[in-house]
């Protein structure tokens, strides 16, 4: 699809969204709307809130309207007369000064009866070619951007050349939609929010502590298969550990605000690997302690905007699967590789298939962005390049991407309902050997400088890997990460006891089992047990209680499968075991 | 002993100090010097910075001036006066005025040459009763413990009556820095402070991390067992969560400074428990849902004052073994015991023996200090009592203890170098409920507003569990705790590939082995181990290549033992798995 015309379309579309919006809401106040990858929006200062529910109704007298655009017709006006205009308009009339600041003409472009200020980029015959188009969602949205603004009303909409199109893309909505890890979340009783706790600030309920925790003791697992070993920090830092780290005073925006104690000013931090940094220098180091992995399910603090905070998926607190590798200069593809291949081992376990590698270069002629150690760019470019292509796995490189202090490699992924995705990164580091004097004593006894550090977090943050796991599985968790494995649903309730004594047992085998002893009938009891979406549901009446045989209920199969206890708690147990 | 003696001598001992003091260093001006509980101090603001190395020749000037003091003279003198006589000295001058303000009289106390503002509480003789003195440390204090004010320096010491008693003491000191966790905890690099991170806030490092975790994984095996289930809660939250809590305004001194975000005032968490209570009323509860035990190794912050950080028993971040039981009234009883017994078997496997409970009661004509709730104070003492009594384990009661929300059982004990101490508290709680509306619906499906609240953490936070480990076996842990639990010794080089072998072998059964292969002496080899406090040292040369049988070095033995491959395996395996 031209990406260019897509714009224009979605464009266009934007301009009929606040046509139809003013002449329903004629008090309104029309900001910005431009053109974004998955539609458009446009930003509206309304008078009365409106809701989603108002949303057919626009896009009813959109589709009026739209019928008689024949073009979109452009006239320069003098700043003066834009002003006037806009007399009711702040927004408009901000833009504007700005505009005629910069010494840039002032162009409106009209459709219909509507005119708005705008630097042009249209479909020619709008009526023709803006058919297909959807209003999705209304969301709140401060003015620039700014929180010290005032927050506007953002229509959010979308619009493609064919209705096949369009069609494809609101099925994916939907798909997502019923996949929207806030809905499974709160239905499975996994995380939630209080006001009163604060914004941004997940509670994790028993059931969504037993994923994480089972997320995170198997990442442990592996990485300590993969030589890692594991440390622990605190939460807080002084300030002069973050100034040390370069955080302050250039990402200060973006942390909790400081908290000055008797002894000096201390942050939340926003990362974990200042503090690995003064446990690497805290004892003298030799090459022979070189790699040195070092391991933690560290938690981080951003400080978001309130208004910008979405369930788990951008959150104040974010529990990463981090570790920082040092090593020397000739480890690096070492290190790398068994990064990558730790990496690819996690993926298949959550059955994760379609992903690719970026690397990510520098740009030897932007000297502002990138440290400046160009043998170590060429040497670690190099090396990072000859990884993945030994790799086999798909990869691309782009230019001018990296971080400030080295090239890394995102692990980009197409999510269940099609998104992509950068699930994690792998950082080469050559600043921190330098701001943290990072150095160790080589065989020939002399101090050596060129300490190598290599960020990573291939499970993301706790967060974030939760909103994934639940929209992969929509809800229905491989057996090792239900928080409920096997549910025992006693017939009747002369049936409880056997029930107890059976469930006790699977209990005992390290199985996490329910049991339904309410005063409920079979029927509502599988229901219940079905919504909830655990994967052995075990009928308990009088045959079970009489005999060594079991009608399983597995869950997203039509027919019961018939197997004795033994083969029962085997295969049970086994899936668990293998993590399948 | 009698503690008013012990009182009154060391308050002797405290004036003879500041007379010394005042011979050696006339510009030193003395503050307050008062008996403590394992002796006495005096604060001094001296004009050049002492230590430690000078004080025995304090405590020579004493010895020598405390030959001529046949008593303390009392002379009492008008404020203005007294003030004169303290030109110099603002502090004496500061109390004097806060004494005739208060409209007492202002006396003064003279033994020998030197006389101090005084209240009184000597020994009659002191040149025959005060022999027996020891100064034990400097440190630094603020003028009246405020941080606003100008850092003193504190001398610390100690008498006793006889020197018997003077000289039990100063072993048990001796044995103490001998176990002191903080010179353990470097030498065994468990856990590391550094300046730029921040004051109060440990770096676990990896061996430190290993014996952290494993306390944990016990804990939450054990508390899996007694029916707890895990929650996981932010670090911070809003200013509303601690007032609704109770602990702002109150507590607004020992919490970290406020941060001001977009939405409101966050505050870092002082106690887990308001955060355990929103997840309490995340959802409906029935009669049927209790009790709800839910625990957390939860984070918890407190602001101390930097002046007053020791090591791991105190700090600003603290991991604490908590749980709140939710529980009805009827289900008091039955919890109680349940943390009872939880408690004990915890203990149980750390080795300690020596502990007894304290009921702490209220007051019932306090009632400023209690929640006024008489029927549940009389119904919960009642309870505790009960339970305590029918544990047939040791433990007194006092009256007017109690926490503002309720009974409490302390658990006292008896350290390794025999300092008293509370290892933990189990709280019962009835003013929660209130705050936090905690409800659940009856069996006839009526609301019951009265949720007890249990608040427990037998095994303290980390930071002090660890310092207690430390303390308690001296750096020489069980095996399930040590961080390397086998250390395997090549004879020479020649035998480094066989006993990597072996290791390997070793490694994959889950010990933690460690391998020194480094060109050492086998005789150094050996030492390092020792110094490394392993459980046990295997010497690998050609005789264990060539055969299956070991000769270990069992820590603390001085023979080796002999032993086939497999039945080492077997013993440490089995230690492990029982956490002998």
């Amino acid at each position: 699809m031209d990406k260019d015309y897509l714009n224009s379309l979605r464009h266009s579309c934007s301009h009929l969204l606040a046509a139809a919006v003013l002449e329903l809401y004629p008090n309104a106040k029309p900001t910005l709307g431009p053109p974004i990858d998955d539609g458009f929006y446009y930003d509206f200062d309304f008078s009365a809130p409106i809701s989603e529910n108002d949303l057919p109704r626009i896009e009813e007298k959109m589709n009026q309207l739209i019928k008689v655009w024949r073009g979109f017709e452009r006239s320069e006006v003098p700043s003066d007369e834009a002003k006037q205009r806009y007399a009711n308009n702040p927004y408009k009339r901000e833009l504007i000064e700005e505009f005629s600041a910069q010494g840039q003409t002032i162009s409106f472009y009209k459709a219909g009866d509507f005119e708005d200020l705008c630097r042009g980029g249209h479909v020619e015959n709008p009526s023709k070619e803006l058919k297909h188009f959807k209003l999705l969602s209304v969301a709140g949205a401060y003015w620039r951007g700014s929180e010290k603004n005032k927050m506007l009303t953002r229509i959010y909409g979308t619009a493609f050349p064919t209705k096949e199109e369009l069609e494809a893309r609101l099925k994916m909505l939907e798909e997502a939609k019923k996949r929207d890890h806030r809905v499974i979340g709160k239905a499975l009783h996994l995380f939630t929010f209080d006001n009163l706790a604060g914004k941004g600030l997940p509670l994790w309920l028993p059931h969504g502590t037993i994923m994480k925790d089972e997320v995170e003791k198997y990442a442990k697992e592996m990485e300590e298969r993969f030589g890692y070993i594991r440390v622990s920090t605190p939460h807080v830092g002084k300030k002069e550990l973050f100034e040390t780290s370069g955080h302050l005073p250039y990402y200060a925006d973006s942390m909790y605000p400081p908290m000055k104690m008797d002894d000096g000013v201390y942050y939340l931090k926003a990362m974990n690997c200042p503090h690995h940094h003064l446990i690497y220098r805290a004892g003298p180091k030799s090459y022979r302690d070189l790699p040195l992995r070092l391991a933690e399910y560290g938690t981080v603090y951003r400080n978001e905007l309130s208004g910008t905070l979405a369930g788990l998926l951008r959150v104040r607190s974010l529990q990463m699967n981090d570790a920082h590798v040092y090593c020397r200069k000739d480890q690096i593809k070492d290190e790398i590789e068994r990064v990558l291949a730790l990496t690819l081992a996690l993926f298949k376990t959550f059955g994760l298939k379609e992903y690719w590698f970026r690397l990510s270069k520098w740009d030897p002629a932007n000297k502002e962005k990138y440290i400046d150690e160009p043998d170590n760019w060429t040497y670690a470019e190099a090396v990072l390049r000859d990884v993945l292509k030994a790799s086999g796995e798909k990869y691309e490189e782009v230019d001018n991407e990296a971080a400030f202090y080295g090239p890394k490699i995102d692990v980009q992924f197409k999510s269940a309902v099609g998104r992509e995705e950068t699930m994690s990164t792998i950082q080469l580091d050559f600043a921190a050997k330098k701001r943290f004097r990072l150095v160790y004593t080589d065989q020939t006894g002399v101090e050596n400088n060129e300490v190598f550090v290599i960020h990573r977090a291939p499970l993301s943050t706790h967060e974030r890997f939760m909103a994934f796991l639940i929209e992969h599985y929509a809800g229905a968790f491989p057996v090792w990460l239900s928080p409920v494995q096997v549910v025992v649903l006693p017939v009747k309730t002369d049936h409880n006891d056997s029930a107890h004594t059976f469930a006790d047992e699977l209990k005992k085998e390290g199985i996490r089992v329910s049991m339904d002893d309410s005063n409920e009938t079979i029927g509502n009891k599988i229901r219940k047990a079905s919504g909830e979406k655990i994967p052995y549901q075990l009928v308990f009446g009088d045959k079970e209680i009489n005999s060594d045989e079991l009608m399983v209920r597995v869950r997203g199969e039509k027919e019961q499968e018939k197997m004795t206890r033994q083969e029962f708690l085997a295969r049970v147990t086994q899936e668990i075991a293998i993590r399948a």
